[in-house]
């Protein structure tokens, strides 16, 4: 049976993806520098194989053949069959020549950007970004006309299955109505409410140890995954070993441990794919919006709320006894419940996107849509950027950024290696994380006393019902409606934070 | 130009293999057991390519094409076409469903023998060994007839090029007559030398920074490396990333060391292969015999002699002031120069060849060869292999194995895992280490002074110059000859002998 052949291929690729997942974690997590060279070579033979397996012509006859005897399927292999196709015309839409020469180009920008930013170098970097979005706009279009989107969605399609900018516009134009007033309200309230900063120094080995003792205790599957360290935190690996990555500070006991938390929602979200289709595309995560629901759920929703407080504040006060004993003037300690609560929680706008807390961090990411959508759209030049990124910063945070390109539109990877319609994802990824949460709240009353036990089997079968066990299923508006009965919308990310920082409710 | 074209696809082959070894790598130091699985099935599929694009067709046109331009080449083309040619050859000469047949019934054996030598059942064990057997003189056959050799010489010639059982024979049956002896001896003198074990328990932490540091003394390069913890010691990865592993006893502060010092000489030789053929066949290690030539250079030659005790016993002492204080009775300290050098090379007899010493293990191979040579030509049928032991073992080592099979033939993963012709490389590694290191002090008068400062530099240098950056332009035969002026004898090996263990010469 075709069907079966595509099966036979697509299991193929998952195992050249799996090499291309360890190999690649290998490289952040383990190599020492002097292997870097030899590994991108063999990083980009790996590339090369898998580009050419999933692009070869006999896919596309197999996926018309078997599109003739959909009867034969059942839903979940229809949904793999519509999965397929979607990946297939993907990665023969744009011409090879295309694809390598945007490729090349964001590649040299990328290494120009990581000196160019530090010097806050914007008229060198200009000329190299500018070729970056031209032939990004090349590729969005070829894109575009196969799958008769515009040019934004077309890109915005390869990160986010489905997505359209005219159903973001909306609630993003909304976000930024309603956001900047919260944030002045949530940071009146918050002044009369100080909040300590814990003192230090934390030693590293007990804060991995704090973060491989709450991954447990939160559901992380260790026989399935590790915690390593990177320069950045991230989830990569594959669903049958998960490998997640924090980097610590000695002086903050906080982020390194946030890190860990956000990430170990990535890898439950990995370690709950539906089993029987691990190695096809249909088993995979819905998209990435879906992805970061469930970091965000785990990190802001649950592990940043007064409730969890109740369960984080000992494990923190038994591992750093000086920091608990602090401050000795008297009033609660810096690593009291009280406390904790409010420091999980502070408010204030700055320049740097991935610093931001949950409030002003949807504002950051409305201005990069705004911008990059008119950028492929051809309605913004490149040079005209910065200006734009200015006002956008005054409106939406009251920041001004006028000639600090490094902390303003140079901040972000994204851009200069070419990532256009990535950013979205982001704030779609919280608003579904609200969306879902509400949902699961209402539907397991007790929820929020499980959490202050630091106890989530409820909330993960929920979770796993409701989106983990159905990988790409369904399309992820369906999921989500499935899922809180309703499409996606700002309602319930707005409800949070008004309960969380106005007191509201 | 043809060659030009193989150099690229042998370049790209390498970049294969490089994933594969840090897979490998990964799944022996890193990957959680739930990872096993997902990744055996990825590294079958990428085996699988590697041997598709060795064996392809257009590869042995290229080399026929290429021959026939050999007066364009110059001497490491040369020898980079031969190597190649050897490969093609190899990877070719059988029939690809008898290579699939006999690597299952492998994979069965050694999966069953996991088992089955614990618990000491040969009889069980025996028809899946027979059936291993019978495969593996099915591929020397077809092997055989392709090259030209005996059919035990055609395996033997897989794991060390250019071998030949004729030449064996007679350096093993020189040891097999001077051991049992030498042995006798160097038991009767070590009597009047008594030795202390040192006394633990040695923290691991310690133990892997002294490993750590001893690394970076004699020479591994951090910037192309590291250190990891596996069951069992190995050194892996790639030349310019080379993983080396070891496994820690908190009661023997010496057998990760000296498993560490071990592997550090086959890294060495991995970072300095040729650095403009890193990717290609002539850059290679030459072979087995010659790397393990390196690994028992450093271990035995060098870090178990009297001179390097010097440098070592004040590390050991500062790591484990505990240890270094003992016995309290009185007497040398367990960890001073003069007990160390006693422990470091203590001989005793024993059923199991990796526990083996220097002048026993000899012993151990040369009953392996004798026995794996008879079942290849069919002189001897699987079922007698116990007997044969037993009485090898007696004459060799005055040891009876009778009924003891976990013990005796039961005890190595190499016969139930299909590797015929692998085991004399150990000792033909241990006879070049000899040889090279009587060499290189002949040349380099100062060199036991230096070693005793931990200096190994000058030694260094000569093994770059006559073995390192050779990777594989010269045959072994040609190799050990132009290193050391005479073809490979037992002559160093035993002169090595007689000097540190009945104190001759």
């Amino acid at each position: 049976m075709t069907y079966s052949a595509l099966e036979e291929h697509f299991r193929r690729l998952s195992r050249l993806e799996h090499l291309d997942a360890i190999a690649s974690w290998d490289e952040a997590a383990m190599m020492p520098p002097g292997g870097g060279a030899a590994r991108g070579a063999a990083l980009a033979t790996l590339k090369g194989m898998i580009h050419a397996e999933a692009s070869a012509p006999r896919v596309g006859e197999l996926i018309a053949a078997a599109e003739k005897e959909l009867g034969q399927l059942d839903p979940w292999q229809r949904a793999n069959l519509r999965e397929m196709k979607r990946g297939f015309i993907r990665a023969t839409a744009v011409p090879s020549a295309l694809v390598e020469e945007a490729s090349l180009a964001a590649s040299k920008s990328e290494q120009a950007w990581r000196k160019l930013r530090p010097s806050n170098d914007w008229q060198s970097f200009l000329p190299l970004l500018q070729d970056v979005v031209r032939l990004q706009r090349e590729v969005a279009s070829a894109l575009a006309s196969t799958l008769g989107l515009s040019p934004y969605d077309a890109l915005l399609d390869g990160y986010e299955p489905g997505a359209r900018a005219e159903r973001i516009a909306p609630l993003f134009a909304e976000l930024g109505r309603i956001l900047p007033e919260l944030i002045r309200h949530a940071i009146e309230r918050q002044a009369s409410q100080p909040a300590l900063v814990p003192q230090g120094p934390f030693a590293v080995d007990s804060q991995r140890k704090i973060g491989l003792e709450l991954m447990r205790r939160l559901g992380f599957d260790f026989e399935h995954g590790r915690l390593d360290t990177s320069h950045h935190p991230f989830c990569g690996g594959v669903p049958e070993d998960v490998r997640i990555c924090t980097r610590y500070d000695e002086q903050d006991c906080l982020s390194a441990l946030l890190a860990v938390l956000h990430e170990t929602g990535h890898a439950k979200y990995e370690q709950h794919r539906p089993a029987a289709y691990l190695d096809q595309p249909v088993g995979r995560a819905r998209s990435m919006s879906i992805h970061e629901s469930q970091s965000l759920l785990l990190e802001m929703q649950v592990c940043r709320g007064h409730e969890f407080a109740q369960f984080l504040a000992p494990f923190l006060s038994q591992a750093f006894p000086d920091a608990a004993r602090l401050p000795t003037s008297g009033g609660p300690s810096a690593l009291s419940v009280e406390n904790l609560s409010r420091v999980l929680v502070r408010v204030r706008p700055d320049f740097i996107r991935v610093e931001a807390d949950e409030v002003t961090y949807p504002c950051h990411v409305v201005l990069r849509f705004e911008i990059e959508r008119a950028l492929i759209e051809g309605t913004l030049a490149v040079k005209d950027v910065p200006e734009r990124w200015d006002e956008g910063m005054q409106r939406l945070l009251g920041l001004s950024t006028a000639g600090n390109f490094k902390n303003g539109c140079m901040q972000d990877v994204h851009w200069p290696a070419g990532l256009f319609g990535y950013f979205p994802t982001y704030t779609l990824g919280a608003l579904t994380a609200a969306q879902l949460f509400e949902a699961a709240r209402n539907a397991q009353p007790g929820l929020g006393q499980a959490i202050a036990r630091g106890d989530l089997a409820g909330l993960d079968s929920w979770l796993n019902e409701h989106v983990w066990s159905r990988g790409s299923l369904l399309e992820t508006d369906e999921l989500v409606t499935a899922a809180t009965g309703a499409p996606l919308g700002t309602g319930a990310f707005e409800r949070h934070l008004r309960r969380r920082y106005l007191g509201e409710g």
